[in-house]
């Protein structure tokens, strides 16, 4: 998907929510579990409540992966049922030498037919820049994340003053461009979000952080946009356990559309 | 496996040779080809070959993540073919929030039985404490990597004159001990090796670069070892992707018994 289609997605949608597909089989509702594929049927009826009020999925590697070759087949799965409308993001923060990052691009943009997949960017650029060969895909580099130990390196201070999570914007910004790179920056640190903003202007971020982890939409929001919104705000436990008065699908729904219900306000259609 | 048993392996075997199982279906001879899971026909041949000349088998995820759930079949395959005698790692450079870090922590660890995972440090604390709570496992932290991309963001130096690589590693090794950490440490840095010794002399480095990336072993150990040794150097390409006048299996075979000679002599049992 091009920058601009996903810009067109969240002006006409007025959403630019993310939904996390961090999908637990230990936190999924009991109902799914009669199913031959628990996970793929709760992924289908969240995707079902929720693709009306956001523009992309986010799937989290790790939840696919510790079920073993089951979980492969259940995340290509979940891939095809999500309408191709929608900004699909493998969270898997890979980073390797450059014959191996090769290879996991393959396998997320060729093999998976995931737009984006996040990157650590420790290796340096012969680990992200595989990934920017492929046309039409995105790479999303780690910039400053929303967990407590983000802390520990991100803030590691240069003599000149500048802390390494802002060293990793901006070179790497240069690797790319606006319209195959984006960064995560955490919902978490609402005042560096605009310090970021101000180092890449046009770059799309990802914000993750809002909800369990502890961020709010307004000052993300406020901090973090650009003139093209310029933001995809994931949420996933937030949204996808929900429970409610009625049936799980219907909790996730209202939830969804209270989440897109905030994020209209800021997009002007 | 504990550092004991990797300490007296290595002196038994007078040998620190980890195999890197880095198997691309389209490296590998043809005579594979024809089995039904030509991956794991040569794994097994390259294993066969190598058991006696090496300690330890590094298999990079990327190379059986790119084969869907089929190439985690063949993991599956692999992992329960190495003899246990041997200390196996999942090179697979993970790094995530808590929640996420545990689902990868469980897959390697009690999914497919691994020893030892090696971990991307730049989300910090919390997404490598959850691959410590695996009793007799092992986290495998970057710390200096061999790619060139190393130059990139490990040596952002801060006020105090300190690399974010020297960072790394000594913040880290506060978090786990040396009987459950090791490091990263490319043999394409030799000089830097013995700056990392001294930073964690009880520790042991996980050396790549050897071989086709352009290290040589008489460097690395030299900088790089400890009383215990303190080493497992790797070898992929070099090793695994032999020709020679006989057989594939012949060729391998020779190769590691090359490196597994030179190894001796730093060894003294």
């Amino acid at each position: 998907m091009t920058r601009q289609q996903l810009v067109e997605n969240i002006f006409e949608k007025r959403s630019f929510l993310c939904v996390g597909l961090d999908s637990d089989p230990q936190l999924i509702p009991s109902q799914y579990h009669s199913f031959n594929d628990p996970v793929f049927e709760f992924n289908k009826a969240v995707i079902d409540a929720t693709q009306e009020h956001c523009v992309s999925y986010k799937l989290n590697i790790a939840f696919y992966e510790c079920l073993g070759p089951a979980g492969w087949v259940t995340l290509e799965k979940t891939l095809e049922y999500i309408p191709e409308s929608h900004f699909t993001i493998a969270d898997a923060k890979r980073g390797d030498i450059g014959n191996t990052a090769s290879k996991y691009a393959k396998t997320f943009f060729e093999y998976l037919h995931f737009d984006a997949v996040t990157v650590a960017p420790y290796m340096g650029r012969d680990s992200v820049l595989p990934f920017l060969e492929h046309t039409g895909k995105w790479v999303i580099v780690l910039g400053l994340t929303s967990n407590p130990g983000s802390a520990d390196f991100q803030y590691f201070r240069s003599a000149e003053g500048r802390f390494l999570y802002e060293e990793v914007i901006l070179k790497t910004a240069g690797w790319g461009t606006a319209e195959n790179t984006m960064f995560v920056a955490g919902a978490t640190h609402p005042e560096e979000l605009a310090i970021i903003r101000k180092l890449v202007p046009e770059h799309f971020l990802l914000v993750p952080g809002i909800g369990a982890q502890g961020g709010n939409l307004y000052d993300a929001v406020t901090h973090g946009r650009n003139n093209d919104l310029g933001l995809l705000v994931n949420s996933s436990r937030d949204i996808i356990y929900r429970s409610g008065p009625g049936t799980h699908a219907q909790a996730v729904a209202a939830r969804a559309w209270e989440v897109k219900y905030e994020m209209e306000g800021f997009v002007k259609s």
